[in-house]
């Protein structure tokens, strides 16, 4: 892919781990688009290593200012392993499409991808715990944290919210049509974009809803990339 | 989430590593659901570690029999590594849909999720190499190798095919509606499952497709979740 870019802003200056070695021309560093790739997704990647094994574990994340978050059960081996302040990559991907060029080799993927290195720290205290859970359920479903059953002291104190502030960070960016060799653009095959996107489905009603209770307005609102 | 399921077969008898701790009863370690979610993806997470640093890369992936290979360039950081012959995790996750109980605490997702651990290693040999892409190639786009430009020599040189064995594996998978605490199902709030999927659209003609090269019908069929 050689496709021309200008050169963006820097607001995260890469480091030895976020300069993106192949195809620079790829790699984004600045906020907005770091942002954006965030913003438009709900499920990360987690990666981190007890005893030299890596574990990449898929989450639901949010992003808020200059952090990301994440959580989960008090219990669960990613987050006792996380709150112990350990280094973690934190990855999301957005896949929009197959790049089918006239080689094998030349083929690819368009894709948006945020990588972030940092360490993980807890959430502590109720108060900022329930500010972190309400901007997540808002991130989905804005309006819902009102209308639902709030948070017991026990369930509160059952989850986990890890955050990881956004520094040593970068995205990653395709787009747009193969790139063929030159002398291949006149072979007789088919080549193009195949774009891929997910779509959010009408809203099935639990066998249990009391009956007349309408979907809210907010679920026609919801998008995931 | 309480839903009972019946004991499914252990094809891959669990490990400390893979044996689900939390919410055991989503798990499975059978060969069918774990082939039938890897076969239905493009996006896998590989996580790998260098100095104590985790990383997770997202790369396309693809099955065949009891192993999944990934590839890319020889000069890559993580191929580079990889090579070497250390432990990865390798994490495949779909979305299939948000889970909005009567309070935020039994809100989920459901999802489909492999996670696999062992040594990745290199495919060598040329006719080993060809094979691999091939098949990562039909997987996607069935008739596709045929017609395309074929691999030279320097192109699969400086293609570096990773495969890990599935040994060590589970699957977890969360589906159906909320579950709610009992007293909750009567409060007047809406609750069910928001499905999301991924849509392939019509494919684009590359701006320099020889006109009158009709989109291949193999694009019709191709479906990744």
């Amino acid at each position: 892919m050689r496709e021309a870019k200008p050169p963006p802003p820097q607001d995260f200056p890469p480091t030895p781990r976020t300069r993106v070695k192949r195809l620079g021309y790829r790699a984004c560093y600045d906020r907005e688009t770091v942002y954006g790739i965030l913003d438009a997704g709900l499920v990360c990647h987690v990666g981190y290593v007890i005893d030299g094994q890596p574990y990449v574990t898929p989450t639901a994340y949010w992003r808020d200012g200059d952090r990301v978050y994440w959580h989960g059960s008090s219990a669960s081996r990613m987050l006792r392993r996380l709150k112990e302040g350990v280094p973690v990559c934190f990855t999301v991907a957005h896949l929009d499409g197959l790049v089918l060029a006239r080689s094998g080799f030349h083929s690819s993927i368009n894709y948006r991808s945020v990588m972030a290195f940092g360490t993980a720290e807890p959430v502590t205290g109720e108060v900022a715990k329930l500010a972190a859970l309400e901007a997540f359920s808002e991130r989905i479903t804005p309006g819902r944290w009102a209308e639902q059953r709030a948070p017991t002291k026990q369930e509160l104190k059952a989850t986990l919210v890890m955050s990881l502030e956004l520094e040593e960070v970068a995205a990653k960016v395709r787009d747009g049509p193969p790139a063929d060799d030159e002398e291949d653009y006149a072979l007789d095959v088919w080549a193009g974009v195949v774009p891929v996107r997910r779509v959010i489905d009408p809203p099935e009603d639990d066998p249990r809803l009391i009956p007349g209770i309408a979907a809210p307005d907010y679920l026609g609102a919801v998008k995931i990339d």
